[in-house]
C-alpha cells in the first residue's frame, strides 16, 4: 500500500508547476507586440503614440528600422513640464539612446527580464533579435516588449491556476 | 524505509514555499511608503514630488489628509502636453477623484492587489485604512503603495531564494 504520511508526488502537482512556470518561462512566452516611434517623430507625436497605443515605454527606431533608443512616459513628462517645444523637438534628442539600452531574447527567461527590470529600475524592455551587418555591425530588430506588467499578469496566473 | 519511488515531501521544500508565499503575502509585507500631494498643489509641484520620489503614482489628499484621489504620470503627461498652465492648474482638477478609486487594505493578499492591477489597468494602489467619522462616514488614511515594481521584486525574490 502507498505511505499516507504527508504528501505524495505525482509528477502534477500544483506546487511543481509554480516553480517549473517560474523557472522555465521565456519572454516569447508572455511578451506583447512591440509599439515603436522613429527618431524624427516629435515629442508630441511620441506621446500620441503612447497614449493610442496605451503603453508607458516606446522602442525608438532609426531610419533603417533598428533599434536606436527606448523613450518612457518620464522621460516626455520631463520634457513637456519644461515647457519645450514639444512639436518641434525630436524624440531621438530626448530618448536613452544605444548602446546604453537593457533588452532581452525572445529565449531569455522571465526570471532575467524581471531582474533587469528591478536592478535598472525600468518599466520595461524591448524584447530584440540581434542581425549582424554584412560589415560585421551587430544591429537589433525590434520584436515585442517585456514590461512589469506582463510579470504582474503572470503572476495573477499563478494565482488563478494554482491555488 | 521510506519509499524511494519519486520525491517526497518533507515540508521544507522549496516549491511549497513558493506557492505558500503567492497565497499568503499580504500588502504589509511588501508595500512602499506613501507619496502624496495636496488636492490644491499644482500640476508643476505633482510632478516635480513625482521625479524627486521617483514614483509613477500620487495619493492625493484634501485639507483633512484623507485620501482624495490617485494622479498618474499618464494623467500629468496628459495635461503637460496640451499646453495648459501646468503651474496654475490644481492637482485635484486632473486626479481620478474617490469613489473612483481602486485600493487595497495592508491585510488583503498580494494575489488581491495584484489582480487589482491587472483588472482595472492602473501601476498602483493606494494602501489604506478606514476611519470611520463621529457622523458615520468613513474616511481613507493612505499608508503606503502597492505597485507592479513590488509585485516584480518578489517574483525575483522568489526565483531566487527557491530556484
Amino acid at each position: 500500500a502507498r505511505p499516507r504520511v504527508g504528501y505524495y508526488y505525482n509528477g502534477r502537482s500544483g506546487n511543481t508547476l509554480v516553480a517549473r512556470a517560474i523557472s522555465k518561462l521565456r519572454v516569447k512566452d508572455i511578451k506583447s507586440l512591440p509599439v515603436v516611434a522613429r527618431e524624427t517623430a516629435s515629442v508630441y507625436d511620441a506621446v500620441v503614440t503612447m497614449f493610442t497605443e496605451d503603453v508607458g515605454t516606446l522602442s525608438v527606431v532609426d531610419g533603417d528600422g533598428y533599434l536606436s533608443g527606448v523613450v518612457s512616459r518620464k522621460d516626455l513628462l520631463k520634457i513637456a513640464i519644461s515647457g519645450g517645444d514639444v512639436h518641434k523637438m525630436p524624440v531621438g534628442m530626448v530618448m536613452t539612446r544605444m548602446p546604453n539600452i537593457i533588452t532581452v531574447t525572445p529565449d531569455d527567461t522571465v526570471y532575467l527580464a524581471a531582474k533587469r527590470l528591478i536592478t535598472h529600475q525600468i518599466d520595461a524592455l524591448p524584447v530584440v533579435r540581434t542581425f549582424v551587418q554584412p560589415n560585421g555591425q551587430e544591429r537589433l530588430e525590434v520584436v515585442g516588449r517585456l514590461t512589469k506588467t506582463n510579470i504582474t499578469r503572470f503572476f495573477v496566473e499563478l494565482g488563478n491556476d494554482e491555488l
